[in-house]
């Protein structure tokens, strides 16, 4: 089984619990979102199931009306680190926005993970959709929406020419020679564009990935464009197969579009699992794990994607409410799907709070089962992977040993790492740093002149 | 012996080495900068040791001449979170710039890294004095110097609100009663200021340390006036006993000047060591010490507080080049150090290089002359404790194996952690949170008026 074409598998680090009522289970850790043990305990068991990677979410504004897991969690850059150190092979993934760091502090920190992680660093590159964030930040208005992604494509190329900073092998440290950095080896980027002026170079040299690898969630069309363009991975909450191979059909022909091979843009599909031995278990874990999901927590989650709008104004099973301009310079990729279905289905409020207010989807089964459902979608090229979110506390573990051993067996997961690093998990190639590639075309071009008559 | 008014020790990591030519040293580990072995090694001994902290330094900008240190180097907060996981006991104090990070994120960063240490995170506060770190940052201008510190003090306030975002026990996770988060005990703090407009509130609630301790390098009248208002630890290179007595007695003077008790003011003496069992080893091992010390690197080191100053340009054996106006607006402190001691002086411009251009100074001797000499700094008033850099590869550990336990012997340092966290190695209380202090004094001011005769 070749690593770049086998079934990929993440984890998301949910903390307390991944909906708005999940802290309410019996075994729920109330403090899990900032719980350095429950987080040490989770990655350990995405590394004994061979993960890919675990995968850190983040935001940057809440009030009294978030859901908890985002109300006090660790910061990304700090928990991942903390992670390096008690783990081995699992990739780190965590999310950043462009909208509010700088991107030399980014571009540091990131390095710095995938120094000291020996090469295990993926930055999901986010633009920061709560209008609220904003006034955290010094700023009177959010970005819109076009100009969120001219921004992030601007950021993205910053952030890789900095990576760049160092050509491979730069620092020699000739002690009797008395040379430390080779010289010609660091180069300045001398950035200047629309939002950004960086010189350069990175206070930090080649990292093991040559650049961390890129994870993007997007679903607009601008969003699409970027990940096309720029991400080694995407994921999305696909609302059935069908869905998730369309979308992962529309990707695929765009990153052809892009000039790239679509075989170096993999698609997750986020869901979750509940495995039992019985039917009746997993009826009972299901029906437990919907007991959760209140209508509060559905409508709070729906407005998110909504500009923050508050829902709870409106009369449940009335028709879902006139379209607000406010609604449009958000989360543009979800809003169309949300009023999409509401215009086809007719739907109430109650109806579209519990269909897409919701967590996400979860296969569900006996553990050949669930092997069945993900192996299906897999092999029908709905997905090249699935991120995995945890829909009642117990389940990944359960996942880990019953699930896992069974996709081994039929030769669709790995059965051991086979490299250290996360490029080498998914089997990306480590990209050549620019300033190498520019005298190696250079040198080509020159022997090409050379031997013009040669064919 | 008291916590407070014990001996406090720093360590701070250099990797490949504090000076200009250290790297050359036969031991001197080439991407020791950059090398998460070495790093958890050298926190492991000063935790061995009993030490207070480690200690990471940071710049953000840096070119072909720069030390190599400098030059590629691990980010604070990642390297400190990660060193979290492999220590218990020890603090953990990480170089932060106030110039070019937003305060919410820098607020995040330190409340998630308190909490995954256990309240073990310290902040040490800069304002970015190199002026290329402007191009870095997409600015034109680097911000000038009293202008500088008024974005500090504002900084500072701003953090330490975030911090307070949440009340001691706002998350109470009542699973029977519903209730996550009590009502009333989560802040937006609503800053208005010259330089930042932050809502909130933080997105992490109450850490261990309540606030992580702050740290300060300081020797302008601004720094020190800072320092006064804002920090718990300050540290300088003292050039002898008298300068550092002079130093910490302006400093406890200013502090209580600024309304606070001079005991809550720590002031650190940067300094280095050789040990030696023998005066010969001990001259062997100073004159090693002193061929790593080139007069070339000197030069650049003398620079950097110059506003990045070229030296070389100039003769080395005239007199110390005639005051440019650029210089002034660099790091005020050092400069004027070094102009009034050119004065008084008559030094050549190698003169001042080898003098200022050095790394920190040194005690050196057999151990128990080592502890004399500490000793009598910190029981003549001159310092409250030390930040020890590594003379030479291997003595920071003979240190702990070979000094410590003197000064243990003597009473004057811990033999053991009797704390967990940073506050508790240092004496520090816990600071009161805001609104549950303004809660309190209302109460008080309530029973007054109830009753108003009874004295």
């Amino acid at each position: 089984m070749g690593v770049k074409n086998g079934l990929k598998l993440g984890f998301i680090l949910h903390g307390v619990g991944r909906g708005w009522d999940s802290w309410r289970h019996p075994e729920a850790v109330i403090d899990g979102s900032t719980n350095i043990d429950l987080y040490v305990k989770q990655a350990k068991i995405a590394e004994k199931g061979k993960f890919d990677f675990v995968f850190v979410a983040d935001s940057l504004h809440i009030d009294e009306r978030s859901m908890p897991h985002y109300l006090s969690r660790f910061e990304p850059a700090t928990i991942l680190s903390a992670l390096a150190m008690v783990t081995q092979h699992i990739g780190l993934v965590g999310t950043f926005s462009v909208s509010y760091t700088e991107p030399f502090n980014l571009a540091r920190q990131f390095a710095s993970l995938d120094k000291l992680s020996r090469g295990r660093a993926g930055w999901n590159v986010v633009t920061s959709w709560l209008e609220g964030t904003a006034a955290n930040f010094s700023r009177d208005h959010h970005i819109g929406h076009g100009e969120r992604y001219r921004l992030a494509n601007e950021y993205v190329q910053v952030v890789k020419g900095l990576w760049d900073s160092y050509e491979p092998g730069a620092i020699v440290g000739d002690k009797q020679g008395g040379v430390f950095l080779k010289p010609g080896t660091l180069h300045q980027l001398n950035h200047k564009g629309e939002f950004f002026s960086v010189r350069g170079p990175l206070n930090l040299d080649r990292m093991p990935q040559g650049h961390p690898v890129l994870f993007q969630a997007g679903n607009s069309d601008d969003g699409r464009a970027f990940a096309a363009a720029n991400a080694d991975a995407i994921f999305s909450l696909p609302r059935n197969k069908e869905a998730a191979f369309a979308y992962r059909a529309d990707l695929r022909e765009r990153t052809a579009a892009a000039g790239r091979d679509p075989d170096t843009l993999f698609v997750f599909g986020g869901i979750s699992t509940i495995v039992g031995s019985t039917r009746e278990e997993v009826q009972r874990l299901s029906a437990e794990r919907n007991s959760y999901a209140s209508i509060e927590g559905a409508l709070l989650s729906l407005g998110q994607s909504f500009n923050d709008y508050d829902f709870s104004q409106h009369d449940l099973d009335a028709p879902f409410p006139a379209v607000k301009e406010e609604w449009l310079s958000s989360s543009q990729g979800n809003v169309k799907t949300v009023l999409a279905a509401v215009e086809q289905d007719k739907l109430t409020l109650r109806e579209t709070a519990l269909r897409f207010g919701k967590p996400m989807d979860s296969f569900e089964g006996s553990p050949e089962e669930v092997a069945d459902q993900l192996q299906d979608w897999f092999e029908s090229g709905a997905v090249d992977g699935f991120m995995l979110g945890e829909s009642l506390p117990g389940q990944f573990e359960i996942f880990v040993e019953q699930v896992v051993p069974i996709l081994q067996a039929r030769g669709l997961f790995r059965s051991d790492y086979s490299s250290d690093t996360l490029r080498g998990h998914l089997g990306l190639a480590v990209p050549e740093n620019r300033y190498v590639a520019q005298r190696h075309n250079a040198a080509e071009t020159d022997v090409a002149r050379k031997e013009p008559a040669n064919a």
